[in-house]
């Protein structure tokens, strides 16, 4: 059994290729849920949800996030009206926040929603919310807002595209949270753990901030492998990289390895970052180069196979 | 000044008649809610969204409900997804919906967004919800229903097709609710008001229960004229003539006229009832007689004069 730890699109990556080579079956995804929102009054999840697309096939190659063959009429007329259209919503996306919200709404929670979606998706990796209680993450700005120093994930993210400094952020929420139910047994029990190429401080974060978590995988140091979301001292997608130094990190393989090294006992980078390797040895984790960059399902596969050996 | 007592498809028609003969901006339609409800965490306002809709030219005609030339993405997929879709949630409808929300759940009044939403579609009427607190129509069924014995309106209209007995019906929340701003006024100093042709008990009946309706309008009963929805003992559209009948009304312009007669001065019957007339008047009504039946705007423009003369 594999438990793999996930945030977005990278991770959603490092999924599709996975399941190539093992069965999907065997696999739990413990996923990022501090980026959630209700907008419109929908509880949105989007790394649920991008993950869930990807392992149905249903994801848009082409943009990176939502469907494929997408349509739009709601967000047009929402626009006509002068509503808020600042985070794109396709109509098909809409019928999966349609559906969650009226499922919380009767009293489901957000691990049976998952799990329904999944299932009428066709998606056989088990998706765990990582906490059925609301985590949200809060980015205090370094330099003023028109909307006040503190914003949502979402806000920075998509509204402001992540393009302003951070001087803080924290997980609203994280001290109340209780992993959702499975998720600590599936990190005892796994064989091995996964942290996939997400973003350390707003998608692996909010994980370890949930309470049993992060102790849970320090039980697991050696049998967790990480593959590092920092190429050469870039993040391939998102503001990984800016807030990582705007937060007090560096910005490279060997800092993202400082930042795991209490939980994470094999860290994964890329060949451009081979000359960084007895970095992450000295930060006493050990260092596996490979390819990481997954320009294909085919390499996200073979990556999952280094993954799969650096765990032994 | 008019003012317009309104439900959904037979006052909207009403109305668009009205405007054809006098300013728009001269009419307020003071609209039933008791019908709205939350669905996939959506607030929904069919009888505001009807008369919005059909008053800035964009009704379908066909169904008699939504949007013309609506799109159905959302819904499609929502089906696939094993979602509740007996409420059929078109794309650009679901848009207004969105947009309801999202400024509720901001803090704005549902005054506010009504406002909003008929600026943007250019409608010149002024239009009001009947309150802006929760008020919701609830019926208690005859006979056992697998829901449980009370149902919502939309459950009864909508998923129930109106087809099953009702043994009663209350308004929840009316007791708390207060009219919404303006409305009381609006009766208070208007030349005329007008009862458009609505399900006297499900659609003006909740108007008549917020505290304050009644008594305003009993004030200017002399100046009250009313359309019968009930012509030659049926309703044209709905279950008025069920619901008349199970709750111990006569379903005839008799009984139209006996239920509003503490507030209404004036009857409007269509030409079929004409042999009712006298019954009419023995209620204490004064009786009109004209073509009631609205099958083209034009119609309704011509049954709109009837209205104006009739209130002198």
């Amino acid at each position: 059994m594999l438990v793999a730890l996930a945030g977005g699109v990278g991770a959603a990556r490092l999924l599709a290729g996975l399941v190539r080579v093992v069965d999907p079956a065997e696999v739990t995804a413990v996923v990022n849920t501090a980026d959630d929102m209700v907008l419109h009054g929908l509880h949105i999840s989007p790394d649920l949800d991008t993950v869930t697309y990807t392992l149905a096939g249903l994801d848009n190659k082409e943009t990176g996030w939502g469907l494929a063959g997408e349509t739009w009429a709601v967000m047009e007329w929402l626009e006509a009206l002068g509503g808020e259209h600042w985070f794109r919503l396709g109509d098909r996306d809409l019928a999966t926040h349609l559906y969650r919200t009226q499922r919380l709404s009767e009293g489901a929670t957000l691990t049976e929603v998952t799990a329904e979606l999944a299932a009428r998706l066709g998606v056989d990796v088990r998706l765990l919310p990582m906490s059925d209680d609301p985590v949200r993450t809060r980015l205090t700005l370094a330099e003023p807002s028109p909307v006040g120093p503190d914003v949502s994930f979402q806000h920075y993210f998509v509204r402001l595209r992540h393009s302003v400094p951070v001087a803080s952020l924290h997980f609203e929420g994280a001290d109340r949270a209780q992993p959702a139910p499975g998720v600590l047994e599936a990190i005892e029990t796994a064989d091995l753990v996964i942290c996939c190429p997400s973003n350390p401080l707003v998608s692996i974060g909010p994980l370890l901030a949930v309470p049993g978590v992060r102790q849970a995988l320090q039980a697991r140091r050696s049998d967790v492998v990480a593959v590092s979301p920092i190429v050469a001292g870039h993040a391939l997608k998102g503001p990984a990289d800016r807030l990582l130094r705007e937060l007090g990190h560096d910005s490279s393989v060997a800092g993202v390895a400082r930042l795991y090294a209490d939980w994470v006992g094999t860290l994964v980078i890329d060949e451009a970052d081979a000359a960084l390797a007895d970095d992450v040895a000295r930060a006493g984790v050990r260092c596996v180069v490979a390819p990481t960059v997954m320009g294909t399902p085919e390499r996200a596969a073979t990556l999952s196979k280094v993954v799969l050996d650096a765990g032994g």
